[in-house]
C-alpha cells in the first residue's frame, strides 16, 4: 500500500515539517534498513573487538595496513555519483510506470453515452464491455504484480471475482494451447471492439464516429496495459545493477575496515578517544549511502508487496465497481436541471 | 498565494536584479529559515561558551575530540549531491502539478458554441454543464488542499458557493455510504456527459461531432483532475525523504560540533581570532544547506498555505465566473463586425 | 533583440569558432558583467593597499587571519553544484517558454480554407478573427513583456496598431471593472468563436467539421496564451534564487578576501611575487562564477528588454501581416497549374 | 535475449534482493568483463614483477618516478562526470529505441472492425494489410538489427517466412535498381494504404472516417519504423563516443601504474605490506569505471545480439501470427453475450 | 555526411567494441583536434625550452612562482561540471533539431489515398502539392544551412532542381520586396492548401474529412519547419557559449604554465625525471577537456558541413524523389492480392 504524506507537509509549521517525518515507521527507512544496520554495526563490533583483544603484534600490523589501505582508498570510487545517477533513472522509471496504469473511467463515460437502450441487450452489451476492459488490466496485473498473482493463481479465481465467464475462459485456454509464448491480455480488448461493431450493426450505437471513438479509447486501454508489460520485461539493465551494488557494496566493507580506530602513529586518529569509542559518523554514513540504494531497490519493481508499492488490488475492484456505477446505474441519469444560485 | 518577481527581473539594470531580490520578505529564504537559523546559532553559542568556560582539562579533551572528528568526517557525506538531485525531482513534480491543473475555458468555448437556444433550459443546460465541471475541480481540491478544505469543510459550503444543489449533495451522500473507499469527483463530469447527450437527445446539440468533442474534453478534464490526485496519494516516495532529511541534519550536527573552535595545536585553526570570534562562514553555509532544503520542504506540497503555494482558492472562484461569463452572458455574442484599419 | 549566431558556428574552421566568439560584445558576457568586474577589481586593490600600507601590526595578524580563514572555507559550500541545478532550471523554463508562444499560421491557413465567399462581409469575418487572434496575444504580451507594455501603455495605442476598435474596447473595459482580478485574454478568442458561428449560420462554413477544428485551434491558441501567463505568475520559486544570489555573493566576499596575498609564513604563497602583483586567476574565477550567474539572470525573463531576449514587438506585427497575407490577399489564390519539370 | 529480473526483486526480503542479483551469470557484469579483468590483473602483475624482481637501480628510480606521477595525476581527468553524462545519454536513447518500436495490435483492432465481409477476397484484403504491416516492420528490422539480417539475408528467406510474395519482390527490386540509395520500408505501406482504398470503393469498408483513421494509423507505424532507421544512422556522435573511451583507457593504463606499491619513502604506501600483496581495491575500481563504460558499450546499439538486446527474432513472428488471429480467426467474434455476476 | 558506426558495435565482440572505434579518422576527435593538439605541445615545449636553457636565475624564480600559482588554481574552476551541462544541453537541442526534420512521406501517402483520378490534371494537382511541401522544406534549409545556400544561392538554382517554377518565383520576390523582414517559407505551403480547396471543389478530393486532415498535416509540416527556424534564431544563449568558452581556454592556459616541471625543492616533483622529460598526462588532460568542447562546437549546428551534420541536401533529393514516386507512380496501385502461406 502506497505511503502518503503530503498531508502532513502541506504548510510550513514552526518545527520543520521533513523532521517530523523521520518519526514513521510504515515506508520509513527504518523499517528497510534495520537488518543491514545491525550487520554493520556487528561487524564492525567484530573487527574492532578482534583487534584490540585477540591479535598478536604482527597481526595488529597487518590490521593496521589494512585500515589505512582501506582509509585512502574510499573515495577513489565516486560512489555518489553513480548512485545518484542510477535512482534518478530508477525513480523516473518509477514514476513513468504510475502514470501508465491505465483507468476505465473514459471508456465508461463514452460507453454510457454512445451505447443507447435500456433494455436487457444494451445493458449486457455496456457491462460486458467494461467487463472486458478490466479483465485486461487484471491479467496484464497478473503478469507484473506478485500480489495480483497470489489472489488470482488462476483463472477460475478471476472467473469467482466475476470479472470472467467459464465460455470465455475455455477460449483463452485453447489459445493459450496453440500460442504458449504470447501474452493474451488483448483478447478481451478485441472481443469489446467486437461487441462494440455487433452495438453498431443493432443500432444501439447510432453514428460512426462514435464506433471510432470508442476503438480508438480501447486502442489507447490495451496499448498502455502493453507497455505496463514493457517495462516488466525490459527494466534497469542488470549490468547497471550490477555495477551500482557491487559499488556500493565494496564501499561498505571498506568502511567497516577503514574507519577501524587503530593505535598507530601514522593513522591521524590514534590518540582520539571519541573515534575509539563512539565511531558514530561512519555508521551514519553506512546508513546514509545504504538508504540510497534502498530507495533504489524499493522502486524498481513498484508492483510488489513493499510498503511504498501501489496498491493494484484496490484498483482492480475499483475500477469494476466504477465502470458498473457508470455504464449502469448512471446510465445517462442526471440530476434534474435546476436554475443556480447566479441565474440572472 | 505565490510570490511573483518575473516583473521586478525582466531587464538588466546597472545593480544586479538578483541583489535587489535578497532585500524581500514575502515567500523568502529569511522568513522560512529565521527559527532554524536561531536555533543553530543558539546551540553553537552554548558550545562554544561550555568548551571556554565551563570544561575542565580532561573534558576539554573529549571536546577537542569530537570537534576534530567531526571536522574530517564533515565532507564524507555527498549532501550536496544528494540534495541536488533530491530538489530537482521535487521541483520537477512541484511544476508538473502546477501545469495539470485543468482549467474549463476550453470546455466553456466549447459549450457555448454548441449548446444553442436562449431560453431557459438551454441556458441552464450551459450553466449546469459548467457548474458541474467547477464543482469536479473543487471536490479534487477539498482533497488535496488544507485551505480548500478550511474553506469546503463539508458539502453545505460548497452549496453556499454556489457550486452544488441540495438534491446533488444527497445523491454524492447516498454514494458516499454505498462505496466509501473511492474518490467521488468524476461524478459530476458523468452527469455533465448526461446533460450533453439529453441536449442532443432534444436538438439542442446539433451534430454528433460536437457530441464527441465535448465528451472528449469532459473526458481529459476529469482524467487530469484525477492526475492531481494521484500526485497526491503517491508523492515523492518516504524513504527518499527521510534519507535528505537526516543526512542535512546529521550534517549539521556535525557542523554545530566540528566548526567549533578550539585551543588544541592539531587544530589549523587553534591561534586564529578570526575564527575564535566571528564564526560567519560556518553560519552561512548551514544558511545554504538548510535553505536548499526549505526549498524543497516549501515545494513538495504546493497546494499547502505556504507563501509559493498555488491559489486554489482564487482558481475556484475565478473559474465559475469565468464560466458563467463565457456560456450565458457572451453566449454567441461578438462585437459588430467592421472593416478595419488596414482594409484595402 | 535576439543575438543569433549559429551562422558563424556552422562548420569546422582552422581557428576554433567559439573563440571567435569571444571577440562580440553585444550579448556578451562582458557587456553583463564590466561593472561587476570593475567593482570586485577596486574591492580587491582596495583591500590589498590597505594590508600592505595602512594597518599595524596588530591588524595586520586580524586580517592575515580573516584571509586564511576565508581561503580554508572557499571550497566548503558547493557553488558549482547549486549552480548548474539553478541554471539547468532556468534554461529549460527559457526554451520552454520560447517554444509556448503561439503563431496564428495554422488559424490563418485554416480560416482562409474553410471561411468561403469574396464579399465584404466574408472577408470582414475572416480579418476580425485573425485580428482577434493577434489581440489576445497581444493583450498577453502587455502583460508579461515590459517593452510591449511601453509600446501599448493603453488600449488607445492597441487601437491605433490597428489590433482594437473603439467598441471592443468599450465591451473590454466594462468587463474590467466588473471583475478587476481576472485576465482578459481570452476574450478575443470568445468573440472569435462567435463569429465563426455565425459564419456557419451563414453557411459561409460549409460544414460542421470545419467548425469543430477551427474551434479547437482557438482553444490551443488561448491555452497557450495562458500558459505565457502562469510562466509569468509562478517563476522558479523566490526561496530558490534568494539561495542561489546569496550562495554566489558570499562566495565572492569570501574569495576577494581568501585571495589576498599576506606576508605570512603559514599561507603557501608567501614568498610568491606572481601571487603578490598578478592576482589574474582570482580574477578570472570571479569573471566563471558570476558569469554564470549572468547568465540564469539574463534568462529568466525572456520578454524583457534585454539583447537576449525574445523580439516580442516584431512578432506582433508579424502576426497581424501574415494573417492578413495569408486569409485576405491570398485567399484560395495559387500559382498556376503547371507540368513539372520531372512530368513523365 | 532481453534480461528480465523484476520478478526477483518486486518486494522485500530478509535479504537485499540487489545482493542476490550479483549470482547471476546471463547479462551480467562478470560476463561482459572477465577478458578486460584478466587483462588488467596480468599486466599488473607483470609490470609488479619486472619492478620487484628485475630492475637495477636506475631503472627502479625510474618506474617510481613513474609511479608517482601517475598517482598524482589520476584524478584530474573528472571521469566520473564524463561517464555519468554519458551513460545517461546512452540509457535514454536505448529507451526511447525500446518505445519506438511499433506494434500493429492497434492496426489489427482497426481492420478487422472496419473492413466488412467473410468471403475470400475480404480475408484475402485483412490479411495483406496485416502482411505489408509486418512486412514493412521487418525490413526495418533487417537494416538495423544483424541478427535480423542474418535470418534473412536476401528477400527469399522473407519469402519463405511467408511475409513477402514473390511478384513483391520483383516490384521491390526494379524499384531498388532505379532508386539504389533510399530505403524502400514505406513501400508496404502505401501499397496497404492502396488496398484500403480499394476496399473502400467496393464498399468493404463503409464510411470515409475508418479509412481515415486507418490511414493515420499506418502512417504512424510508418514512421515509427522510419524513426528506428534515423536511430540507427545517427548515433552519439562518435567523438563523443572517442572522447570517453580515451579518458577511460587513459585512465586505466594510469591505474595499472599508478597504483603499484613502490619500495619509496616518497610513497605513502610504501611500507604498508596489505597493499604490496593484495592490490584488491585498484582492482574493484578498474571493475567499476570499465563496468560502467560496458554498460554503455551494450546499450549502444540494442538490435545486436548481447544478452541485454531485444528480441527482434520474437518480435517478427509474434506480430505476424497475432495480425492474422485479430483480422481473421478473430474477425467480429465475440463470446456469448452473458449476464454477469453482479447483474442487479 | 553523418558518421555511422552503430552496425560496428552492435554486439560484444572479445576486443572492446569501443576500442575499435578509436581507429577511424573521419568524424573523428583526431580530425577536430589536431590544429589545437600541435599548437598546445609546441607553446608547452617552447615554455620549457625558455625555462630550462634562456632564463637567468631571477626570471627562473619568477617562472617557478608562476607555474606554483597556476598548479594550485588549476582545480578551482569547476570546468568539468560546466562542461558536463554545456554539453549536455548542446547535444539535447542537436538531437532535438533532429527529430524536428520533417518528412512529406505522410502528407505524399494522405495525398495519393484522397485526391483521386488518372487525368493530368489530378495528377498535377498531386504533384504540385508536393512539390509545394518540398519547396518549403528547401526554403527552410537554404535558411539555416550553409551547405544547402550554396547549392541554392538563388531561386533560379531551386527553378533547375524542378521544385520552383518561374510564375512562382515572380510571386515570391513580389512579397519579398514588399515585406522583407518576414520569412516566406509558409507561403508554398498556403498554396498547397488551396489547391487541395480547389481539388474539393472539382470532387477530385470527395469528402470534407480528408480535406481536413491533408490540411492539418500540412500545418503540422509548416509548424516543423518553423521550428526549424526558431532553433537557428535562439541557439544557446551566447553569454553561454561564451562562459565555457573562456572557462576551458583558461584553464588550458593555466595547464600550459601549471604543469610545466621546475627545478625548485617546493615543487612535489622537482626531482621526478619522468615529468621532466614525457609530460603525457597534461597532454592527455588537453586532449579530454578539448575534446569534450569541440563535441560541443561540432553539435551546436548540425545543419553545417562537417563530418558529424545531417545530410539535408540528400534529404532534399530525396524528398522530392519519393514524394513523386507515392503520389504518381504508385498512385492507388498494389500488388496482385493472393492467398499467403498460412491462408487456413
Amino acid at each position: 500500500m502506497t505511503v502518503t504524506y503530503t498531508a502532513d507537509v502541506s504548510s510550513r509549521k514552526f518545527i520543520s515539517n521533513f523532521l517530523r517525518l523521520l518519526f514513521r515507521w510504515r515506508g520509513s527507512i527504518y523499517k528497510l534498513m534495520w537488518v543491514d544496520l545491525i550487520v554493520f554495526v556487528t561487524i564492525y563490533a567484530i573487527l574492532a573487538f578482534i583487534y584490540r583483544v585477540c591479535l598478536n603484534n604482527s597481526l595488529r600490523y597487518g590490521f593496521e595496513y589494512a585500515v589505512m589501505y582501506c582509509n585512502s582508498q574510499l573515495n577513489l570510487i565516486p560512489l555518489s555519483f553513480v548512485m545518484g545517477y542510477f535512482v534518478a533513472i530508477v525513480m523516473t522509471r518509477w514514476w513513468a510506470q504510475y502514470t501508465t496504469i491505465p483507468w476505465p473511467d473514459s471508456i465508461a463515460t463514452l460507453i454510457s453515452c454512445s451505447v443507447h437502450g435500456f433494455d436487457d441487450r444494451a445493458r449486457a452489451m455496456r457491462r460486458t464491455i467494461m467487463r472486458y476492459v478490466c479483465l485486461c488490466q487484471t491479467i496484464v496485473f497478473t503478469m507484473i504484480s506478485p500480489s495480483v498473482k497470489k489472489r488470482f493463481p488462476t483463472y477460475n479465481q478471476i472467473i469467482e471475482a466475476g470479472l470472467l465467464q467459464e465460455n470465455e475462459k475455455q477460449i483463452i485456454e485453447t489459445l493459450d494451447l496453440a500460442f504458449p509464448h504470447y501474452p493474451k491480455h488483448w483478447m478481451p480488448i478485441v472481443w469489446a471492439a467486437s461487441i462494440v461493431m455487433r452495438a453498431r450493426r443493432e443500432n444501439k450505437i447510432r453514428d460512426d464516429y462514435a464506433v471510432k471513438t470508442i476503438i480508438d479509447e480501447l486502442n489507447r486501454f490495451r496499448g498502455l496495459c502493453g507497455f505496463l508489460l514493457y517495462y516488466d520485461w525490459v527494466s534497469v539493465p542488470l549490468v547497471y545493477t550490477q555495477v551500482v551494488t557491487l559499488a556500493t557494496y565494496t564501499f561498505f566493507l571498506c568502511s567497516i575496515i577503514g574507519s577501524q580506530w587503530i593505535d598507530n602513529p601514522q593513522s591521524p586518529t590514534a590518540s582520539n578517544l571519541v573515534v575509539k569509542y563512539f565511531p558514530i559518523l561512519s555508521i551514519l554514513r553506512f546508513f546514509f549511502y545504504m538508504g540510497w540504494l534502498k530507495v533504489a531497490e524499493s522502486l524498481i519493481n513498484p508492483f510488489g508487496e513493499d510498503d511504498d508499492d501501489f496498491e493494484v488490488n484496490w484498483m482492480i475492484d475499483r475500477n469494476l465497481t466504477v465502470s458498473y456505477l457508470i455504464v449502469d446505474e448512471m446510465h445517462q441519469e442526471h440530476p434534474e436541471l435546476l436554475k443556480d444560485q447566479y441565474w440572472d
